[in-house]
C-alpha cells in the first residue's frame, strides 16, 4: 500500500506544548503552570444566554458569517475598545476560535512562496498555518534586550520582495510584550512603505496591565493593510466556546468567508448567542479577572526576584516569561527536571520557537494558591540548582 | 496597494446555494424547500446534557481529538452501526462537523497534484477543499440511468496513475441515492487494484429507508484504506452544535489531528457533551425522524407523479432529485422562475456539479404543512408551463 499522507503535512512537527500536559495528566500532586487558558469558569450570564437559547430550540445553521446581531455587537465593540469601525455584514466574521481565523486567513491571502514574517517567540500556530496555506514562513527572532517588541530594525532586516504578510502577535503569548502606540506607528510605516499586509492578533488585548492595548488597524492607513483577529476565550474565559472573530477589509473577508463556508459552515450556535451577552454585559467581567492576573502577575515577579529568577516584566496576557540561562541547561532539560523532580509543569521556551531556548512560559491563570505551591516547589528546585538545597 | 488575495482561493467560486436563500429571507410568504438541515429541534436529552455541562461550568479546552468519553462513545457506536472496530484514543477524532473533516482529511493526504475523484452531483465542499489542499479534482459524473450510483466502468475511465482519492458521497446529497453492498464490493476491489484511499462521507448514514447503510470501510481491507467521515447534524438534527467525527487507521488520523490541533484546538465543549447524550439514548429520536422524513418522502413521490415532475426514487439523506428537462429549461432558469412566480425556493441541480443541469434539489427536510403548501405551488407552476394554466 502506498503512503497516504502529505509531505507537506508530515513534516511539520506537532506543538511542542502537548508533550508536558499528557505527563502531568497522569501524574500524582503534580501542579501545572503550563496551559494558556483561564482558569475562571464562564461567566454565569454568559453560560446563562447559552443556556436560554438551548431551551428555546436554537439549534439550528446560522448564517455562514455569523449571527447579524453578533456581529453587529462585534463592530459596536471593536469601534468603542479599538477605535477601528467594520462594516458589520461585509467586514466581520464570527470564527471557531482565534485558531480558525488565522488559518482562514493565511489560506486566503498566501500563494505558493510568498514570504509571511512571524516574530518569534510566539503561539505556536502561526508557522504551520502559513506552510499549510504553501506560505513561506520566515522567523523574526525577538529578544529580551527589546523587551520582546518587534522593533523596525528587525523588521527591514527580513523584507524581501516576496514578503506579503507580516505576523503581529501582541499582547504576546508567551512573553507578555506589547506594543504601544509609538512603537507601532513604526512598524506601520514600513508596512505601508514596502506594500505588506498585517495580521494582528488580538486574542489578548483585553489583558494589559497598566498599558492600553493599541491596534495596529487603528493607525491612519492601517485599516486596509490589516486582517484583525481577536475571540472570546481568553478575555471572557470562553475558550471551550470556540468563538473568535475576524475584522477585515471587505474583499480579503470575502475569500476568508469562502474557505469559512466550505470547511466549517458556521460557528458553534449557542456559542454565538452567548457571545451576545459577553459583548453587551462581560466588561465588568473581565475588569474582575483582569485584576485577579494582575495581582498574580505581581505576585509570581515578585517571588522570581526573591528565589533569583530573572524575568523581564510582562505587561499584557497571562504569562511570565522568566530566563533560565544562568544554570546552564536547555530550557526542555530544565522543564523536565522540574517536572521529574517537583511536579510542576511549565512549557519550555522552544515550544514557541527556537530563540525561546534559555526560557521558560509560566501561565499565571492560576488560582494564587496553586501559584504559591508551584513558585515554594520552584524555589526548592532552584536552590538545589544552586548548591544551596 | 498590491493584491491581498491568493490566487488560488479567488478562483473558486462561492457555494451556489446559498444565493436563493438570500433571496428567500427578504421574500415574503416564501416557502422554502432549499435549506439541507433537519427542521426538529434537537431532542430535548442531549439539549438538557448540553444545559447541564454549562451549569457545571464545563467551559474549558477539551483534549484536541475530543473528550474520551464521547470517542469511546463514537468507537462502540461505529462498531455496532458499521461493524468496523476503531481504537478510540488513536483512530477517532472529534471535528466542527463533517465539514473541518473533509477540509483535514485533504490536507492530511494530497500533496500538489495528487488527484481527487468526485462523484457528482454531490456535496458543495469536495471540490474547494481539494483544490484548497493542492489536489487536482477530478470529477465523475454519476447519471440518473445508474440511479445516480458509482459503477466500476464510471470509476474505471477516470484511474489515473496521479489518482489518490476517491471521494464516497453515499447517502448522496443532493440525489438521494445510496450504494448497496454488493455495488460497494465493486467498487472497493478497485481501489484495493489501484491503490487508492477512499474518503468516505456517512454524514446521511442514519438516513435510509427501506434499505440498510453499509459502510465502505466495513469490507474486507478497505479499513485500512478508508478515512469515514460522520457527525451529529444530520441524524440528530444538532447542525448548529457544529460536531462531526472521522474514523481512520492512526497514521492518517494523527496527521489530520496535527492539523485540526493547529487550525482549530478542540470541538465546542458544550456540544461533546451533549453528543455522548446522543449517542447513547438517541436511538429512538433518530427512529422517530426517520420515520418523518420517509412519510415526507413517500407524499412528495405521489405529488410529483400526480404533477407529471419525473423522479427516481431515493432510499437515502432527505432530498428528492426531480428531472425537469422535459420543460427545456435550465435547472438555474427554473428554480428562479419558481421563485418569483410562486414563491417557493428549491436548489438547482447544478449548484452540485454541471451533471445536475436538468434537475433540482429538493429538500423534505421540512414539515408536511410546508411541503403541501409548496408542491401546490409547484403543480401551479407546472401546469403554467405546460399550458394548463
Amino acid at each position: 500500500m502506498r503512503n497516504p499522507l502529505s509531505e507537506k503535512i508530515v513534516a511539520i512537527p506537532p506543538s511542542g506544548i502537548r508533550k508536558f500536559f499528557d505527563i502531568v495528566s497522569e501524574m500524582k500532586d503534580a501542579v501545572s503552570l503550563g496551559v494558556g487558558e483561564p482558569d475562571f469558569d464562564t461567566p454565569w450570564h454568559i453560560r446563562e444566554e447559552g443556556i436560554y437559547s438551548l431551551e428555546k430550540g436554537r439549534t439550528f445553521y446560522t448564517a455562514n458569517a455569523g449571527v447579524k446581531e453578533l456581529r453587529q455587537e462585534i463592530s459596536a465593540y471593536v469601534e468603542r475598545r479599538m477605535k477601528v469601525s467594520y462594516d458589520p455584514i461585509k467586514e466581520v466574521m464570527v470564527t471557531v476560535g482565534g485558531s480558525e481565523a488565522i488559518d482562514a486567513a493565511m489560506r486566503a491571502m498566501l500563494d505558493s512562496g510568498d514570504e509571511v514574517l512571524i516574530p518569534q517567540p510566539s503561539f505556536v500556530s502561526y508557522m504551520p498555518c502559513a506552510i499549510l496555506a504553501d506560505g513561506k514562513p520566515v522567523v523574526i527572532q525577538l529578544e529580551e534586550k527589546d523587551r520582546f517588541k518587534l522593533t523596525p530594525e528587525k523588521l527591514l532586516e527580513k523584507i524581501t520582495p516576496k514578503t506579503k504578510i507580516l505576523v503581529l502577535p501582541f499582547p504576546n503569548n508567551p512573553t507578555g510584550a506589547v506594543m504601544d502606540r509609538q512603537e507601532l506607528e513604526q512598524i506601520a510605516q514600513i508596512v505601508e512603505e514596502k506594500d505588506l499586509f498585517v495580521l494582528s492578533d488580538e486574542i489578548y488585548a483585553e489583558l494589559t496591565y497598566g498599558q492600553e492595548h493599541v491596534s495596529i488597524a487603528s493607525l491612519p492607513g492601517m485599516k486596509e493593510r490589516t486582517v484583525m483577529i481577536n475571540g472570546f476565550s481568553k478575555a471572557y474565559a470562553m475558550t471551550g466556546w470556540r468563538l473568535g472573530y475576524v475584522c477585515a477589509p471587505a474583499p480579503i473577508l470575502a475569500q476568508m468567508l469562502k474557505i469559512h463556508q466550505f470547511a466549517i459552515m458556521c460557528a458553534p450556535t449557542t456559542s454565538q448567542y452567548a457571545a451576545v451577552s459577553a459583548l453587551r454585559n462581560g466588561d465588568k467581567d473581565v475588569a474582575v479577572m483582569r485584576e485577579s492576573y494582575d495581582q498574580r502577575r505581581r505576585y509570581l515577579l515578585h517571588a522570581y526576584k526573591e528565589m533569583g529568577l530573572e524575568c523581564f516584566e510582562p505587561f499584557g496576557a497571562f504569562y511570565t516569561f522568566p530566563s533560565i540561562k544562568r544554570f546552564g541547561m536547555t530550557s526542555d532539560a530544565f522543564a523536565t527536571r522540574l517536572l521529574e523532580e517537583e511536579k510542576v509543569a511549565v512549557v519550555p521556551g522552544t515550544a514557541f520557537g527556537d530563540c525561546g531556548e534559555g526560557y521558560l512560559r509560566v501561565s499565571y491563570a492560576y488560582s494564587l494558591e496553586s501559584l504559591k505551591e508551584a513558585l515554594g516547589r520552584m524555589e526548592r528546585f532552584i536552590r538545589r540548582l544552586d548548591g544551596k538545597g
